[in-house]
Formats: C-alpha cells, structure tokens, sequence
C-alpha cells in the first residue's frame, strides 16, 4: 500500500510512541545540567520544523538563562497563582495550594516561544477566515519541542499561570508579537509514570471511546472494529 | 547525566526525529485504502495522550467517511477560498489559484478534532489568565496526530480556509464546541521531499538562527556555540 521508503522501521515507530507516551509537564524534578548547545539546537530545529498556516512561521524563540528576567517573571507567576487559587473552596483549595505548578528558578532555561501576528503580511495564505491559526502553528511548535525533548531524556513544563501582558512587557516584545508559550527546561531525575496532576488525584484522563463520534457530533461510530480497538487501552503501538 | 531507563535509543531517538521532519501538510498524494481500525486507534491514542492546561483533556474527534456531509464541508471550504483568492492581485493571485489546498474527498477519511470550551466547569487548573489555553491543548494534540499518523505512513493535511461557525453547524457542534482542525487523512503516494508552498515558490523556510534571541526580545545569543549550532543546517538529529 505505501511505498517502501515512506516505510518507518518498528524501532523508528517506537521511538515516536515511546516519546507520545511518555512527555511529561515537568514542574519538580529538574537537575541544575546545561543543556549543551548542539542538543538545545535540535530542539529548536524541531520546533522549527512544526507545520505553519501559509509557511508563515510565526514563532520565535527567546532563551533565558538570566536570573534577574526569571526573577521578573516568577513574581508575575505568583501574582496569578494567587488570585488562580482564590477560585477553589474546601478540599480542592488545599490540594491546589500543595500542587507546585512551575519550575521557573530550579530549572536552568526558560524558553518563550512567541507568535509574531504581523508575520507574512496582511495575507496570508489559509488565515484569512480564521485569525487564530497563526497561534495554532506556534502551539504544533511547542509540541514538536516537547517531544524532541523527551526523546533527549529533557522535561518541559509549559507555564500557564501568567499574565500575557505583562511578561510580554518583561520580555520587551515589539507590540504584534505575543507570548504563546513560557517553558521551563532541564534534564529531569525522572519521568513520572503518569501525568503529575493524575498522581495527585486532581483528574483523570478520560475514557478514549467516549470522545470519538462518527459523521456528526453524537453519533456513534459505525465500525465496531474501530470501537473495539479504541476501548482496548493496551492495545501495543507497534507490532500489529 | 540521566537515569538510564529515560534514555531513548539511537533509533527511537531517530524515529521522532525523523517524523518531525518528514512530516507534511498533504493535499495531493492520498489514496483511497481504507486505514484499518488498530492503526486508526494509535493515531487517535497518540492525539489523545497530548499534554492539556489542567489535564483537562478538551477534545473530540468527529470521523466523517459520509460523502455527504465531506460535499457539505467542501462547500463551505469553496465559499472561502473564492474570498481568500480576492487578497491577491497579479502573479501572486495566478500562483494562488493554482495551488491545490485541501483534500476532502480524495482523502478516505476526515477528520475534525473540536475543543469543548465548557469541560472541567468554570475554573480549570491553569487556564485563569489565559482563556485560549484549551484551544492551545488541542492543537497539541493535532500535532500528535500529525507525527504518528507519519511513521505510519498517512498523510494529514490541515484544511483552514473555512468558516468555523458553519462548519460547527454542518457537524452539529454543541454551543460550547469549537471546531480548532479540519483534517483530511489517508496513506500517500509520496511524502514531498520539501513543503508543498516551498516547492511552489510561495514561500521559503526562514533560517533559524534569525528566530533565535538571548533573555529579551531583540538580544544577541551570548553563547557562541550554540550560535554555530543554530547555523548548521545539515548537523545531524542523532549520533553526536
């Protein structure tokens, strides 16, 4: 059906899985290593290889290693985490306070890899309808990173809690390009088996079955193969 | 540095790699075999184990075979492309109507990945400051299923020249679902060797080191080996 060389070989396959599997949103388990150049420039070059609406590739990439900007920016983070957890009553406010939710200072880069909305000029190809799809290229950016990273035995932890506008005035962005993603990286002690906010009982990752319709929302699927490998969560990625 | 078993081997190592950088935006290359349902699960698995702000997993996947609602779909994609091809004058409004950009119904199968904006209640972990957050999760997630769905040997191309307001109606989208990606999906002739936009002469891949900046927007790298590293375009994904 493919032609040979389209092929990848089970290893190859397994390595894609394997780092699919196993990424992790790393806030706790960072070791204090630099990351030596040529491995942080693949990681870039992965990034840089995301798909992009119209080729625009509106991403740029700002590394910190200075304590001061981290400093700057770690005090907008506490700003928000506290008004972040006034949301939370009873039970679920304790938990939240113990989550440690960034690993801005202990981890020896941060990265922010930014979304240049003017980027390609006032045209570009397939944005015209949908303004956003220029932040959507920048976020497949992000993944293509974290996983890179994984497979480099290197934890990302992406740094949700912050105002845009006030790291974007830290960071000194021109006025069209915004702050998609603030990453904190490093060589981790460990992997967690599953997802930190799993082990700490906030969610669960839902049931894969349940979210896959058929045709139309709501409708189920008409092939009960389908049905039956989706609910099978052992299933092995390569092999079959 | 590491722990032994975080450790990818070479060829996983090289596997992900690999995908990151074969990997295309497909509109040209699809066959019409049918995916069978084990491998259609794993790219599905692979998009559903994407990181996501408070684990709050906000996606689902609308697989849509019925030629019908892909000749509804195609519709709305054929409104807005008529617009889209009006931003052009000239040799660029020439070459524009001549790309081919999208592949619903050549490809077997489409494929909408939605983001539930409501799931998780009102406040979910993370997602306080910055609202888009759940959208940025699903994108994640396309990206999964963009690299797996290219070691298997499947083509995805992103259609984002349409409306999603009448996309979510023609799909029966709840209120609070949004429609982030359209994708056409199948097993391919070929892999383009470079961008199907680049090869077109639209637009060309941006050097990287230009992208990169030290601890605020606008600064030089301070360190000199990265800088080579950023520069080298042919430097190896593994083995160094």
């Amino acid at each position: 059906m493919n032609e040979p060389d389209n092929r990848f070989s089970e290893s190859e396959r397994q390595g894609l899985y394997r780092a699919i599997r196993e990424r992790r949103d790393v806030r706790s388990q960072f070791l204090p290593d630099p990351i030596p150049p040529p491995v942080l420039a693949r990681l870039l070059r992965a990034a840089h290889h995301a798909p992009s609406v119209g080729f625009m590739q509106p991403w740029d990439f700002i590394l910190i290693e200075s304590l001061e900007v981290r400093r700057a920016v770690r005090a907008i983070y506490e700003r928000e985490n506290r008004k972040a957890a006034e949301n939370y009553r009873g039970e679920e406010a304790v938990l939240y306070r113990r989550l440690k939710l960034e690993g801005i200072l202990e981890s020896p880069l941060n990265l922010c890899i930014t979304c240049d909305r003017g980027r390609g000029g006032p045209h570009v190809l397939g944005r015209n309808t949908i303004l956003e799809t220029d932040l959507f290229s920048v976020c497949l950016a992000v993944q293509n990173l974290w996983l890179a990273a994984r497979a480099e035995g290197i934890g990302v932890g992406w740094v949700s809690i912050i105002d845009p506008d006030e790291l974007a005035g830290t960071l000194r962005l021109p006025a069209a390009v915004y702050p998609v993603a603030y990453l904190c990286i490093g060589y981790v002690n460990e992997f967690l088996a599953r997802p930190e906010l799993e082990v700490a009982g906030w969610r669960s990752r839902l049931p894969l079955h349940g979210l896959v319709h058929g045709n139309l929302w709501g409708r189920p699927l008409e092939d009960a193969g389908l049905e039956a490998a989706l609910r099978d969560e052992q299933a092995p990625d390569v092999g079959t």
